[in-house]
């Protein structure tokens, strides 16, 4: 019988990998709605980890540099777990619906603007080192662009699905990254690898543009594609700064990505 | 001991009211970053509850009309749950930290903008009804009109403390709410009633204005403040339409809100 039990609590423990469980649970945890005394109603000398996350997702939390080295284990197990991949799904589901309702004019010119780190191309396997930490480590640009080079970074599969039936409904992707042109050869080699196998831009840095904002540098290419007459009727990123700015486009897309903040 | 394990369980259970526990679990269940075959990886079939408030709160579901029927236990619990709250008190921390560390001129310029619905205040005792569900079922303007003349809603608390720290940091508030100018005596009372004391302005929304977009109006009325000397150094609400558009202030505030939108 104990055994039994014993059991029964793993396997209720070994389903829980995400709050869904939270809508089964006991009635009498529910709270009213009071102001509470004490720290438990004032978190500034504590992290919610969770709430640290969604105050990243709708950019309340800005220039932050490293995930809260409290967070480190919460934020791995979300990457590395069901849910992460069931948000990005989720985004892509909309994004899909939102192309299919579209009027694409024979002329070629309907492009998105995809992103490339945490968008078409997920670092994750970068990101699980221990010396990285899920970003609670410090950023090691030469590490970062050894495994770059490597060209061998594994597509986001959510943001494939998004690429693939966009390419079936006419609509030309445009890659724009903050990542340096000394990568260009390493990208394009990683993309096709990967199944993004076509494309009518590949933006990236220049070296001349290094320290330039991302909102800045993405908004002045962006408005270059408007210029020569490209209508950019989707943009997807896992950063804020890939959707804001000038001509984002008819309409954004914001994945996400708890383990790093770019400006 | 069979006893002692089921009130483990127990206990375990009742504090997994957030997805918190996610970094405790049993490693095993961590899966690897590829593409799954079936409903599991393609869940077109069936909403994630959590991905769908995920999608709402970055601004990548719009439009929407209902909370899906398939989660509105997963939605009650979170507006009445820990969660919740403390998602609410880390954007006030945010908030607080940015306002703290204005310089404020000396000229009573400085306001901050703040929504009226689920940010000032929070309607959740007409959200917990069952004939409205959390979002869930469709709304009643009547009812909710009637609900809102008792002048009776609570504030929200998270709120409420970043109004208290504005006031003594020498930042006017300015309530900027699309609900109908018809309610201006309730509100007024209401809004004094929970300790918003003074406000610079109390925009209410004119019955002739009744149909214009919430993004539209709230973009004009910042306008008209900007146009009348004003600096909006902050403005926070529950929904993109508060934060969107033009002069929408220095910093913008997401609260969230997963029961309704206004577009």
């Amino acid at each position: 019988m104990a055994v039994a039990l014993l059991f029964l609590c793993f396997l209720v423990l070994a389903t829980t990998t995400s709050d869904a469980v939270i809508a089964h649970s006991d009635p009498q945890i529910i709270q009213l709605l009071r102001p509470r005394a004490g720290v438990a109603g004032h978190p500034d000398s504590e992290i919610n980890c969770l709430s640290w996350r969604l105050a990243v997702e709708t950019n309340n939390i800005r220039n932050w540099d490293l995930v809260p080295e409290t967070c480190e284990d919460y934020v791995g197990n979300y990457m590395l777990g069901k849910q992460y991949r069931l948000d990005c799904e989720a985004v892509a589901d909309i994004a899909i619906e939102y192309a299919e309702n579209l009027t694409i004019p024979d002329d070629g010119k309907s492009i998105w603007v995809f992103d490339i780190d945490e968008t078409a191309f997920s670092n994750l396997p970068y990101y699980a080192r221990p010396s990285v930490g899920f970003g609670a480590k410090k950023y090691n640009s030469t590490a970062f662009g050894e495994y770059i080079q490597e060209a061998d970074v594994p597509a986001l599969p959510a943001s494939l699905r998004l690429y693939r039936n966009l390419v079936k409904l006419g609509i030309k992707s445009v890659f724009l990254t903050g990542s340096s042109e000394r990568y260009r050869e390493a990208r394009e080699e990683n993309l096709k690898k990967v199944g993004y196998y076509t494309w009518e831009k590949l933006i990236l840095k220049p070296i001349s543009e290094k320290g330039t904002s991302s909102v800045y540098f993405k908004s002045k290419e962006r408005t270059k594609l408007v210029n020569e007459g490209y209508r950019i009727v989707g943009n997807i990123g896992d950063q804020w700064s890939d959707i804001i700015g000038t001509n984002v486009g008819n309409r954004t897309f914001k994945l996400p990505d708890p383990m790093y903040y770019v400006g």
